[in-house]
């Protein structure tokens, strides 16, 4: 047990990219990152001073410290099978997977959880990522709090059904605005405009939404009832666009004029 | 002609209310403010110091120089037609309503258009607010843009096409993408935690998107494909939410993997 050492990231995508390099620098030196897809495995462990990529299960080193699983929900159990009682502190990096899909791995097993949104090539502040965490046990949850507070300045614990939650609200809250703010740069560019027009409107929205919160700031047509503009913007719309137009002014309308809680 | 001086407000709502003091600090001096609901008109005047409230058509004054219109959609034209040939400068503030929905009321008129989002209470800086003019001739747009010059350093002619484009982008980017941040809150109060949590995750996603572009900035499960957590999310959702969820989930799927055009 004593000889064990460093860190083997399971995972090359844009949590496993923003995460290893952190933890590295940390002093949590990554030995290993196995992807599936050797290249991928590559670009990220090229990255790291001490990392050799591996694109297998086997090849993956059974005495390390610190296991990091950011692979899609799916696979987090199926690595912790195919890893069965390897040992060493076990973590995996999602919003909406149990903990105790790593319980096959080791008897240490738990969850860091960053609540921010991570593409390649794109800097985060990695110390102003708020950190949920989750331990099978007080000594583990102790264990994953001293890695996380190394990393970040704003760590909490959260139990899976808590973290289920967070995740699902930030699916609502990043993922499916930022589609919104797609569909209104699609809109836009098929007019010659670009979303940089709107970055006022959309700045002003998110702040007044946070001092007022969103209930209280919510305006437009919609919120209104006014169903006349809905036929002129669907002059600028894609069949697609209108579709989801109509279904979200419907709603606000049910939620604001009927009274229909959400 | 020479002796018309002064504005008419037609309105009280949230542009109307943002607006007219923007113009009476300027130097467009506001005589009345119109509302059907007298004490509507009455909350607005009392913040200037030279208006009136008045609940009626027939109380307003035919005299004024310039008539700012900011009723709902359906309302402006009504508005023009109870006021024909009243003369003077008309301009409404609506992004969906074609410049000529003032046409009854005088031979000049247009459009102020403000893309900005306005709530009773909250102070916005009016100078940064965008503005997109119009009007019904070459000398009309020259004392719209005068006007409007003197209340904000961002003033573009756009028109009545151009407008209804920036309005439908400005419905997704800002009335829709507000409702989801509504939902987000809601699932999170639900559980005890507080929108605030996500302001870091939501900060991001915004620099982001404009960083990099909102398409390419995409994240999460239904890019992934990951249908799995749905079914976990939707544990903590209302029925409502998850119907919302399901439906945005799957316009995400089809765009990112079935690779469906927006």
């Amino acid at each position: 047990m004593n000889s064990r050492h460093g860190v083997v990231i399971l995972g090359s995508g844009n949590v496993a990219s923003a995460l290893a390099p952190v933890l590295d620098s940390a002093g949590y030196i990554v030995r290993q990152v196995f992807s599936r897809n050797m290249e991928n495995a590559a670009t990220l462990a090229a990255k790291l001073p001490h990392a050799a990529p591996v694109d297998n299960f086997d090849s993956i080193a059974r005495d390390a410290a610190l296991y990091v699983v950011s692979l899609t929900d799916t696979s987090i159990p199926t690595a912790a099978e195919a890893l069965e009682n390897t040992g060493g502190l076990w973590v995996h990096t999602s919003g909406g997977v149990p903990a105790s899909a790593l319980s096959a791995a080791s008897s240490q097993y738990g969850v860091l959880y960053p609540l921010q949104t991570f593409s390649k090539g794109r800097e985060v502040k990695f110390s102003e990522v708020p950190l949920f965490i989750e331990g099978n046990s007080a000594e583990t949850v102790a264990r994953i709090k001293e890695i996380a507070e190394r990393i970040s300045n704003y760590v909490s614990e959260a139990d899976s059904a808590k973290r289920l939650r967070l995740h699902a609200a930030a699916v609502f809250a990043c993922n499916f605005v930022n589609y919104l703010w797609s569909n209104a740069e699609a809109i836009l560019t098929a007019g010659g405009e670009s979303l940089e027009v709107l970055y006022p409107l959309i700045k002003e929205t998110l702040e007044k939404a946070m001092a007022i919160s969103p209930f209280a700031a919510q305006t437009g047509p919609a919120r209104r009832g006014d169903t006349a503009v809905t036929e002129r913007h669907a002059t600028v719309m894609t069949p697609r666009q209108e579709k989801l137009y109509r279904l979200l002014a419907e709603e606000i309308t049910d939620t604001y004029l009927k009274e229909i809680p959400l």
